[in-house]
């Protein structure tokens, strides 16, 4: 989509970029893991030493407040400094060698030795939700970077402005850290996001967005003469299950909490909670009505997603035996639907409605196969949550969540991904189209690298990590155990 | 394609076949990986108590010869028990503990801990040129065990009475060990694969063969309305470069044991070197007689992937400026074309066609810039093989290669592939549809897991390899620190 103030790029120019990047991949692979970690951090200083002018020219095209985008570009710059970390500590290369061992139970074995290397170029798509932590600069981009790989991001046309900002900071910046010519790039349009996709040089894709927008992405990488990775984090519901001891204990509390997860950033997350599965027979329209369900809610980001949101929400109404306990249309407040686990089971498709927005249905479950029913009926997931006392026998619904979802909360609420070693954000498809994978934390990394052998190979003709002399400590699998420093 | 002796699985055999794959997978999901090892040694044990039998019906169905078999029989158990120690260490499963961090440098940590679990029924298909470690009960079998999945089998038309006899054996076994009814099966017919690949219940599925083949499956899972992963071991023409020292000193031995990796199984291996890359000048028709070329080679696996060969072989003798040195048609001895780097250059596709059976490429290339240009006009290869002395300065030579192959060998040949914990088999595109993943080596067991964040759980509701208090002393990243036993 064209935006008066930022032009489309050409065919031409990006054939153009990506050639650079990848001539810039070819320079990157080759540095040390530690000297690329320093360009990340020069990006990730000169975001702080810019946050003011981010953050209020982010609040202008996403509405999302200061607050918000305060803490959103905090995030950023620490996720560069923390993959920038990992890197340079080995982790993300898994370094393995197994000497030469003539009595191996198979048969002589030859020396062999394995570390991970860099794709080449990636294409990154920015996210309209996350205008700094998931789009120019952010975990898609920042881990690709850190594997050694080099980024063509194409921004999101709900923050042109921003993303032509952000870019240029973090291009000055790698290029005063040494970087080469083109390892960072902004691309711009649907066209461009196209041709990025499907270009030769591109070995790798990161997207967050919709389960259409994914798919169709999905697809022309799928149609490729030569297929790459596509890592795509699409939709989810983010199903929310509370048992009964929980419920009878604490309904306020958890609807409170709810209603305050699945409204924040006007219910534009990834992990809103999107369903609220409840045992039966409660006074839901009080229980909303006490938690100030009718609140006014900030603007949604772009009037594209509105449309969406609000087509999305009347799917889910228009069918049989969904009613409204709150709003109904429009994205100024809360939506809360209803309808039983009966009504449910027999049109499964109503759990796949994503409504990103301001909206969420209440499903009343009657015993505990019922809810077991709706977990099993789910598709994948980037996250399930359960409310439970200490009493609550939910040990079989765990065990169907552990199935569907990337991530179980308990007593939690889903929104607020951490950044972290042991993040996992991703799950089986739709949530992710590489549910192996995660989009957030150090593990992120390893998407963009793929492992290499080297097998009777001269000490001096080896990558320095993988020579027996190494001595920087780097933690490496050596015959099958474990040895060196910790990252 | 039917064999008079082992009818087709039909579509609702095969439905119910999967159906009750995915019943054991719940089962299997849910009991200690120390356990379910015990399965595969049962498996192991069965294989070796049952060898001479196999071997003999192997040999009637291969033409591989008994000395092959037997080695190939006890690469495959032992392989079984290598991956079961691998999963009973906990080392696939990557146990990764965040403890709640209020000083966490984004804002306060909440307590999450991942490990990864086993993604469902998995469709393997066997391979036709490894009748026991790349088919029923090979590698990509043994790795989604490992991993706790379910398994159904696709047998090759190749070997299809080896395969109900090793599919009995592997399904005795395993129920004796205690495994759950119906965790292996074993399925006939072109039609049962299309159907395996396409079932809801199918999460994964590992494959060898031809890129024609492998293609055909990945579009199909590709085209499913929930993709997954797709673990494809296609096509590679492995190529060998020989550097100017090296050929200088000892041509007649490099052409001798790159005949002998060639002819190895009559030339049917996924890792025979089909191109021979040697520096311009030599009497190549010298060289070869005096290594034997001639000398007759065994039967081929199976009329059908004679008639293939002879069309590739043929393909690529139609090319402008190839000529034949030796052989030129037929599978009953080693064929050997020779062009320029000039002549291949021009017509790149040269280098695509595997040539599957006995029949090499040998190329002359003019210079150190001849050679790399090659190396760039490569597509994605499971193998690259330099034959150099000290003196040679290969390392840009390196450099492409290791963009270009998941395995690179210094001064050996790329037939023979162990089975270890640094074991890379697999290359960008077409050699594997998942070139960050290995269908060799320990690592294999991770194609068939993904990660599981548990967010703020309880002690005793959390899996107990990351309870607090666990106490195998199993391997884990606690708050960015690796502790615990090495595997």
């Amino acid at each position: 989509m064209s935006q008066a103030t930022v032009p489309d790029t050409t065919a031409g120019e990006l054939d153009e970029l990506v050639q650079k990047a990848h001539r810039a991949y070819l320079t990157a692979r080759s540095v040390p893991p530690a000297d690329r970690s320093r360009w990340l951090y020069a990006a990730a200083d000169a975001l702080d030493a810019n946050a003011a002018g981010l953050i209020e020219l982010a609040d202008q095209e996403s509405h999302l407040g200061e607050t918000r985008l305060t803490g959103e570009l905090k995030r950023t710059s620490f996720q560069l400094r923390l993959l920038a970390d990992e890197a340079a500590s080995g982790e993300p290369f898994e370094l393995v060698i197994d000497h030469a061992d003539p009595d191996w139970g198979m048969g002589p074995r030859p020396d062999i030795r394995r570390m991970s290397v860099p794709l080449g170029v990636a294409g990154v798509f920015g996210a309209s939700n996350f205008p700094f932590a998931f789009s120019v600069i952010g975990g898609d981009s920042a881990s690709a970077l850190a594997a050694g790989c080099a980024v063509v991001h194409k921004g999101h046309e709900a923050h042109p402005r921003l993303a032509q900002r952000t870019a240029a900071i973090v291009i000055e910046a790698l290029a005063g850290a040494g970087a080469p010519d083109g390892l960072f790039s902004l691309v711009t349009g649907i066209d461009a996001g196209s041709a990025l996709v499907t270009h030769p040089l591109v070995q790798a894709v990161g997207f967050t967005g919709s389960t259409r927008g994914g798919r169709a992405l999905f697809d022309l990488i799928a149609d490729r003469d030569q297929p790459i990775p596509f890592y795509g984090e699409l939709g989810s519901t983010n199903p929310v299950f509370v048992a009964l001891q929980a419920w009878n204990a604490r309904a306020d509390e958890i609807i409170a909490g709810y209603l305050g997860s699945a409204t924040m950033g006007v219910g534009q997350f990834c992990t809103k909670p999107g369903l609220l599965i409840v045992p039966a027979g409660s006074d839901l329209a009080a229980l909303l009505q006490s938690a100030d369900v009718d609140r006014g809610l900030g603007q949604m980001l772009m009037p594209r997603l509105e449309d969406g949101f609000e087509k999305s929400l009347q799917a889910v109404r228009e069918h049989q035996g969904v009613s409204t306990l709150a709003g109904g249309s429009g994205a100024d407040r809360m939506s809360v639907l209803h309808a039983t686990a009966e009504t449910v089971l027999a049109q499964p498709e109503v759990l796949e409605e994503e409504m990103f927005g301001p909206a969420t249905l209440i499903i009343e479950y009657d015993g505990a196969d019922s809810a077991l029913a709706l977990a099993e009926a789910l598709e994948g997931q980037l996250t399930a949550t359960l409310q439970a006392d200490p009493g609550d026998d939910v040990d079989d619904l765990v065990e169907v969540l552990t199935r569907k979802a990337g991530r179980l909360l308990w007593n939690g609420w889903p929104t607020g991904v951490t950044v972290s070693y042991a993040q996992q954000h991703g799950g089986p498809y739709p949530a992710s189209t590489a549910s192996s994978t995660t989009s957030v934390g150090t593990a992120a990394i390893k998407r963009f690298l793929r492992p290499v052998a080297f097998q009777d190979f001269p000490q001096d003709r080896l990558p320095t990590w993988l020579r027996d002399e190494e001595t920087t400590g780097v933690r490496r699998r050596i015959d099958g155990t474990w040895a060196g420093a910790s990252a």
